[in-house]
């Protein structure tokens, strides 16, 4: 029996306008075909959130054709039949027969495709930067005489600015990302193993918030002391202890959208070091929040952020936030110092502050932000507070 | 101040033995240096686990120096010194100037070693299957006159051959894998959100057993009616209804150590197709079991599945599993007709046996297993039964 297709995070209208904007781009770029391979791309521009591209999938854009073909794997083929807005005509599977072999895969699939469009001559768009090498090497061997063009970002800059309806469900996302906070503020103990704790964290961001379930558990890091100058460690075999620090980093998510946030805990007093550092953190939060309006540009947040903070008597060398949406990290514009990307309203960016001062020392805060009309909103609603336990 | 080398899930003299095997191969390949990119080897041959390789980290193996070097990201490098065996002196760390930035990035500084160390003119392995276009092309002309060898899977097929402390450690993700799947067992009923289900697996997943927590939460699929025929769809909005079938795939980890487990559930009483196609596959995967110990071939074990299965009037296009260890699968060597992997003593396989019928309809199960002197010993304990609920 034929699969039915589900329900849709965005009407197909939203979805036709995307590709009207990723087809303009393509005509200025001159590019016949773009064959679109970043996961977070796809699920953009269909809605397509499973976690199959691990192994070869696509989505050809042809300027001139309505619709995309998105080529995958035949296992996955009904998946992208349920949660795309496509018709099921325009999914194409390729045979299980290409998946784990060293000679042919998914992208033969691909090539075979675009011989059979007539695009083998033609200019055709790849995301080159998102592509292992010997997936290039197999498409300038098999397709000789198109014109290959680099077009790594050339969706992911349309991505960057979100639609009324892409913020809506980052704020659903958010309000995930809280109700994980305010989980972990509860069940940090000490006492307590951190993977206890980061099972009630994970349930929480999958049970959701406001009746929206959670729908991925993206990689959680919990740095405890005397792992807090580690940023991405996941957690370890060991309990919380009194005067424990706890550097926490979570991202709640709703179809693909990622909303990301950073707090510190303290079971304790905090110490005098950790409260001034606290204090440099939310002025220099303050200052780039201020600095957030249209027509600024990465680089101004990021030296609002440093000049403030700089008087506290502190630096950071890591970048103060990226842009994000589907997705954890877009890799388009960050805030730092010379990025020169203006901000328009609905870009979206993870304002992150964490910063690692010794090997043994650091801390984190975070806000997930959106450029508005006249300035910033903050999508999640957790005080930046130091939480003491 | 300096942070301290934390627990280590194996001791030095193991480390040292996988990096002697590696070695070996590298003077069988006439390389002088290899460079180490995929995370799951850098587990392998550091114990380093921290999700950090979203940015370019690699590790350098001399063929003449004993330790190898780490070269990471500033923010990650006290995560390094904290996880893996290595001296801190070993691990070095770039500077975060080159996150973020269109020009730059990390290969940059691992390239600058190279030079530092004079392997400009040697013959360099690089694992050019792991490495994107960009990055491989940055080598080639950065470092012109090295004779670059691919040397995709040296490590990953050294990996294939667990030692028993491994495999210790792949039974306690066995465990976890377990306790999950009878949570799953415990919490799938009719009107409860397949959110909430998953909220309890995942926690089951991070508690772990017998007083070993789970060190990461990989990807769940839970695909239920009508959604049985997709294989990676993770959870939906809806609640499970009496007569849902649930395809369930979980994975417990240890240390990077991945154990995966697929059960079928069923809420109410199954149909006769769903009996039917439960019935061909446990005896196809008893064929397949009586079929794994040293000196076959992973083809005569997928053909040992296909002969039994097709007796009840089936038949399987994918694959019926892959190695596995460190992380999910390891691209090396497949249950697949043709594949003349010959098995040895402590392989470890994921024999995977779901199969998509019908766009609607879709049946999972599994075992992770272990090649042992005289046979096959399976990882965990959940009976190959068709749960009915």
């Amino acid at each position: 029996m034929a699969i039915s297709q589900g329900p849709q995070a965005f009407p197909r209208t939203e979805f036709l306008r995307r590709l009207s904007a990723v087809k303009s781009e393509m005509v200025r770029q001159e590019v016949d075909a773009l064959i679109v391979f970043n996961t977070h791309n796809i699920t953009y521009l269909t809605g397509y959130t499973t976690p199959s591209g691990y192994v070869p999938e696509g989505i050809i854009v042809s300027i001139h054709e309505e619709e995309t073909i998105f080529i995958l794997r035949q296992m996955d083929a009904p998946a992208a039949i349920h949660q795309t807005f496509m018709s099921r005509d325009n999914i194409l599977a390729y045979p299980e027969a290409l998946i784990g072999r060293p000679d042919k895969n998914g992208y033969d699939a691909i090539i075979d495709f675009l011989h059979e469009k007539g695009f083998e001559k033609r200019r055709i768009g790849l995301e080159l930067g998102e592509l292992r090498f010997h997936a290039v090497t197999k498409f300038r061997t098999r397709v000789p005489n198109a014109r290959i063009e680099d077009c790594t970002n050339l969706v992911t800059w349309i991505r960057i600015i979100k639609s009324d309806l892409e913020i809506a469900l980052m704020r659903e996302a958010a309000a995930i990302s809280d109700a994980a906070m305010q989980r972990a503020a509860e069940v940090i103990r000490p006492g307590v193993r951190e993977a206890d704790a980061v099972a009630e964290i994970t349930a929480a961001l999958a049970r959701g918030a406001q009746g929206k379930p959670g729908t991925n558990i993206p990689e959680i890091a919990l740095c405890t002391s005397p792992r807090t100058g580690t940023a991405h460690i996941r957690w370890s075999e060991d309990v919380f202890r009194e005067g424990s620090q706890i550097n926490l980093e979570i991202a709640g998510v709703r179809h693909g959208y990622t909303v990301p946030l950073m707090r510190t805990f303290s079971i304790g007093e905090p110490s005098e070091r950790l409260h001034r550092v606290h204090d440099a953190h939310v002025a220099g939060m303050d200052a780039a929040l201020e600095a957030i309006r249209p027509g600024t540009t990465c680089s101004d947040v990021a030296n609002a952020f440093h000049r403030t903070y700089e008087t506290y008597g502190f630096r950071k060398e890591s970048r103060c936030g990226y842009a994000n949406g589907i997705g954890w990290i877009e890799s388009t514009a960050s805030f730092q110092n010379g990025d020169m990307t203006e901000l328009k309203p609905n870009m979206t960016f993870h304002l992150m502050l964490g910063n690692w001062f010794d090997e043994d020392f650091g801390y984190m805060i975070s806000q997930s932000i959106c450029v508005t009309e006249s300035g910033v909103e903050v999508l999640t609603s957790t005080p930046p507070r130091l939480f003491t336990l």
